[in-house]
Order: structure tokens, then sequence, then C-alpha cells
């Protein structure tokens, strides 16, 4: 068996893990803050010491590494174009985290791994039609068909947190309007919350930030609509019927076998996944929704680096 | 060089043209209704009358049939399982087209045609990642990467039409909200300029139909947008501006090299285009936007029978 081992770089934490190259075993799985603040450089050093750590604990002989980062970027250069989160301009991320290793290295992007990864091993397994979403600070998407990531023609294919379902809707970081991300994302949805709080309706979710809203958070949130909260549960159900125009449109173009959701926005379980399935079913061509189930991730805080090995797993040996 | 029939069975008018298996020529294009109305078996027979008239017009010895017929239907059983349009459900059309003419005969979704023709002998020939629209009566769409027609697991992909850009919009034929179909279709957008006149805007659009307003079509509002009516110029910008939030959506989700606009609302010209093109590039990803062109079709009247006939020759012999 040969193992190789996938880092997901992510805005806040970096994660690392080893993979056997059928995807049967992970070890020495290992995580760390990111501190973007501190540079290009600094994360670069950080990014090698934590594939190092994992490769240690790991005890395997490791002969390659697969890196997901936020985009956009170029998966045939190995080169990040430029990722506002990480404050990256043409930072040629692949070839300094492979020379650090002294291994071969892929490079693609971060949604797209998770995908690939919950497509390889996790809840899109088996199916030759999967999209799915990252739901978290920001809303990523992924397209694997016939178990390859559609890239597109300039590496930016995927990017359903930027699919318009309202054009005259919220302003989204993008510049674009009416985004599904300025409306599903976490911070989108604690921002509803609160507006929501500011506007007068009834509601214990001040409490459980001591009145303090701007602490409010997406988890809180769906913490709130556990416990009943009917100002949470219907940002909760608001957010679905959202998710689900989008997912909607998804399906009548892509017509999927399955769509993942990840990202910490599957906590809320069945109370974001019932609604959501309805309003698909209410909005898709039939034959689309038949053919479909929309599923959470089943490979929480290791899709991505799953996905970033299999990218270099699949370009250098061959996915089994 | 071998021939084949391509059928384009649209709701209005049925086209029959006789392919050269390279494209390099079509011969015998005749077109008659399709007069729905008279249900499927007398559609049938008309289809097959028509194929007939354009093999013989053509002069040539020809070989096999390709079909295109609005959907959804069954790529593989070649039965079209529903249309509204034609009032025909679980209708076999493949084999009955194909046993009337004594050839072997494909069946292909008739948007999917259009794209694909455009693809091999159009507007986006050559090009690897290909979107394009429809636009008429409805609003269809096909997907062709790496020469062949994504149909997805169930053979609706592609429907670009029932993509929703307003999430609590107008009710879409389809059931579905907000559709762009429901605001950039011909229908939608005479419906648009009638709702304008009946609210009072100043126009010279009901003259163009002598006061009787049911009488304005898609057609008249470019025509009068061509004699400079403010009222309609307005109609046909927004819906570029609508239209063209949809495409930034398809942008950032394909990140295609061309997008293919076919069908009679492209007789408005840069009218419609150069507001189109900039509310794309308003709203896209850069590396998508800076990526893509879009395009009017080039074969119009008969990019569905191209596509039809590319089909037939792909699954047959390959296609050059």
């Amino acid at each position: 068996m040969r193992y190789v081992v996938g880092v997901d770089v992510g805005g806040t934490n970096l994660v690392a893990g080893v993979l056997a190259e059928d995807g049967s075993e992970i070890h020495g799985v290992v995580s760390e803050p990111t501190l973007a603040a501190q540079g290009a450089d600094a994360v670069t050093s950080r990014i090698i010491k934590l594939a190092k750590a994992s490769m240690a604990e790991s005890g395997k002989k490791v002969e390659g590494v697969g890196i997901g980062s936020p985009g956009p970027l170029n998966t045939k250069t190995g080169i990040v174009l430029l990722t506002p989160n990480l404050g990256w301009t043409n930072m040629p991320l692949r070839d300094r985290v492979g020379e650090g290793l002294g291994l071969p290295a892929t490079l693609d992007n971060d949604a797209n791994c998770a995908i690939f990864g919950e497509w390889w091993r996790g809840a899109a397994r088996g199916a030759t039609y999967v999209i799915g979403l990252t739901l978290g600070t920001g809303i990523g998407g992924g397209i694997v068909i016939d178990g390859e990531i559609y890239h597109g023609v300039t590496d930016v294919a995927g990017e359903f947190g930027h699919v318009t379902i309202d054009a005259n809707g919220r302003r989204c970081k993008c510049g674009n309007y009416g985004c599904i991300e300025a409306y599903a994302s976490g911070p989108a949805i604690a921002e509803r919350a609160i507006e929501g709080i500011e506007s007068g309706v009834e509601t214990s979710l001040s409490q459980y930030v001591q009145g303090d809203l701007s602490k409010i958070t997406a988890q809180i949130v769906y913490e709130a609509a556990n416990d009943a909260d009917e100002w949470a549960l219907e940002v909760v159900r608001e957010t679905a019927s959202l998710l689900g125009a989008a997912v909607a449109s998804f399906l009548n173009i892509f017509n999927p076998e399955v769509v993942v959701i990840c990202g910490g926005v599957t906590q809320a379980g069945d109370k974001l996944f019932n609604p959501l399935r309805s309003e698909v079913k209410r909005r898709a061509f039939k034959p689309a929704w038949e053919a479909c189930k929309i599923v959470p991730g089943t490979l929480p805080g290791t899709a991505g680096v799953f996905g970033a090995a299999a990218v270099f797993i699949q370009k250098h040996w061959g996915l089994r």
C-alpha cells in the first residue's frame, strides 16, 4: 500500500492527514490555526510543519502531497492566483509545499477537494454525477462527473455559492447581487438573525450571547433552533428555503444523482435538511428530483483532506 | 461521404435537412407546421413525410435519422416521456420515425441538439466547454463538454430556462418561481411590455398592433426597440439584465469558453448582447468572465437539424 499526505488549507484552520492509496485508512490527522495574518511565508512554513507532523504521527512512508486551497487557482501551474481570506496573490503553493517536503505535489480548490473526498470515500461514493456545496464562512462547491473533478476552462467551475437567487438582492462580497452565499453562509445566517432581533421579533437568541448581538453566529442560531426558539427556527427554515431554490436550479442544470452538503451548517440536521428537500421537490423538475438524493457529508473535518489526497493519487497512480 | 437526415421537432414547426457526415454540407432543408393539436399519430406521419421530402430534395442516399424533440425524454429508449407543448406521453418517437423511414434512428432533446449543432458547425465550433440557451416560446439549454452532450443521470440536464433568478418571483409554467424563462422567454417579454403599457408608460408599441395589446409579441418589442421606442428599449435592456444575472451564474458554475445564445431573440442583436455582456461582466467571477465569449448562434433555423444529425453520426460513426 502506498500513502499520500493530504492538506486542507482553510482561512481559519489547516488540517492534514495521511491516506492510503485506496482510501481505506486515514492516519495522523492533525490540525492547527492558519494564522493567515502572519503572511504567505509563515503559513507555508506552518503547512509544511503540519504535513511533517502528520506523516510522523502516521508512521507511514509517504510518497506525495495533495493540497486543497481556496482559489481562484491554476491546477496546472499549481499557483494560487488570489485568496482574499489568506491575502495571497500569485502564490506558487504547490511547488513551495512540495519542495519543502521533498515530495511530488498537486493542488486543487478546497471545495473541489471536499466534494471529491465525499465522492471517493464519503456520502457520494459510487455515484457518477455528483455536485456538492460546502457551507461555512463562504459557500463553495464542487462538481464530480464520472469520477473526475469538473474544472471548466480556467479552474473556476463549481462556484455554487455565487449563483444569484435574487437578481436585485443582497450585495455579495464577490461583487455580485443576490448570491446564495449572501443568504446562507454562516455569517449571512447570523446577520439575518440579528436583523430580526433589531426589528423587534420575539426570541431568546440574545440570551445566548448575554445581550451582545455581535456574538451571534450561525452555530448559536442552530443551538437556539434546537431549543425550539421560534425566530431561530424561522431563520433556519428560511435558510433551507433559499438554499432549496438554489439547489433546485442545480438539479435542473446538472441532473445529479447526489447533492452532498458539507460544513458546519449540517449540524442543524433534519431541521435544515427536511425543509431543504421539500423546497427542492417543490421547485425542481420531477425527473431530476426523483433521480437525486440530497445528503449531508459523512467526512466532517476531513473531506478536504481525503479529496486533496485523492487528486494526487488520481494524477499519479490512478484512483481505485 | 455518408448522409443523415436531421429532424427538429418543435411545438410550432418541424424542420428537416440532410447533413453530410462531416457537417460540410446541408441539403434539402424543408419545414412545415407541427399542428400538434392533431395528435401524436398525425404529427409522427408528418415528421416521416417531411424527412422523406428532405431526403428526396437532397438527392443523397441517407443512412440514418437523428431526431431532436422537446422533452423530458429518454435518450436510451428513444421515448419522449412528456411534452406539454405537443401533448405526448410516453411516445416512442425514435422507433416510430426510424421504422417509418426504414432507417436507424437516434433521439435527443431539441435544445441539446441546437447547442450541439452550434458546437459542431456553428458559433461554438472547436470549444471544449460550451453551454447554450435557446430563447423562444420557452427557454431551453444544452451543455457540451469535450465534444459530448452532458445529459445528467436521467437526461434532464441543461434546463437553463428553469434556473431561479428571483426566489420569490414570477410563477413559471414549470411550477417553480422566478425562473429566467418567466422573464425572458418570448411570451414573457411580450407580457412585461404589455404590463408597462397597462400601467401607463409612454410608448408607441400599441400602434404596432392597432391598439390590440394581445397581439404584442417579443418580435414586435424588438421592432419598436429598433425604431427607438423608449419603453421597448427598456424592456429589451431589462431582459438583457435579467438574462445577464442568469448567465453570470452559469459562468460561475461551468466556467465555459463559449455561451451560445440561439433563437428569435437574437434578432435584437447588439441591443440585447451589449447590455447582456455588461451585466455578466459586472456579476461573474473575473477569471470566468475573461475566459468566456457570449455569442449569438450562427445556424439560425437549422442548429437543431445539425445537432440532431450530429447525435446520430457520433453514436454510429464517430464525429469528426
